[in-house]
């Protein structure tokens, strides 16, 4: 099912052109036009949902296998020294375009970007509190 | 099979304590100690795999929906606005600790932290030619 108003069921639909790199009966992966470094490649599944929270478990088990392909061929293709895999869901992650994607990222040891750090730390007894939360979450 | 020089798998294996939030055969999920922001978690494979490119296709596929299952609970449970999936493959692409994990990142509107943008540029057609090269290393 496509959403005629989303930017990335019109490019896995071929509705909008894009520097395609891969595609199967249920993905398709092209290059981001705004990269981090050449290469900057992301993978969508061609059903439409909106992330991470929507997409079914069986179709993001079949993707799993191809964003770890893409992930090998990428590094090997831009001669990169490691690959990020990222992914935003929600506004507040930095998720821009509301179809599920994957950033596969080829990075190199002196490009300049800086990862984040861990700037908060946990309370005494405060770390198991919230895995506790976390857990109770899970399971009910 | 256990790498006994690798601190993920003594955490999984129980030998080092952490502050787990999930276990089942075959993952294992706990609190990063640093985190970005409270409930950060990390999920890992408990057979031991350096990084994406070593992780078999049949554990990663078995993977993916406990990456969703732990990122729809962990953003509930800390009532975040997002939740970022990140995986950083060699120490280029910020690896610290060479077994396979991925990062689940709660997310606030204004927790001040930068997402990258993208700053090269392709010049005219060297997109298309990045794409080739790709494809042509995904199939042969």
């Amino acid at each position: 099912m496509k959403d005629l108003s989303c930017i990335f069921c019109k490019i896995s639909s071929g509705k909008i052109p894009s520097a395609k790199i891969y595609e199967d009966e249920e993905f398709f992966a092209f290059l981001d036009i705004k990269p981090i470094n050449s290469g900057h490649a992301l993978l969508i599944p061609k059903k439409h949902s909106v992330n991470l929270y929507k997409i079914t478990d069986e179709v993001f088990a079949r993707m799993a296998p191809v964003i770890k392909k893409l992930a090998v061929a990428v590094k090997k293709a831009v001669s990169a020294d490691g690959i990020n895999i990222g992914m935003n869901n929600d506004p507040a992650a930095g998720q821009l375009v509301f179809h599920t994607h994957i950033h596969i990222i080829p990075r190199y040891s002196e490009d300049g970007f800086k990862h984040w750090r861990g700037k908060r730390a946990y309370k005494d007894g405060e770390i198991n509190q919230v895995a506790e939360k976390i857990k109770q979450t899970i399971w009910h």
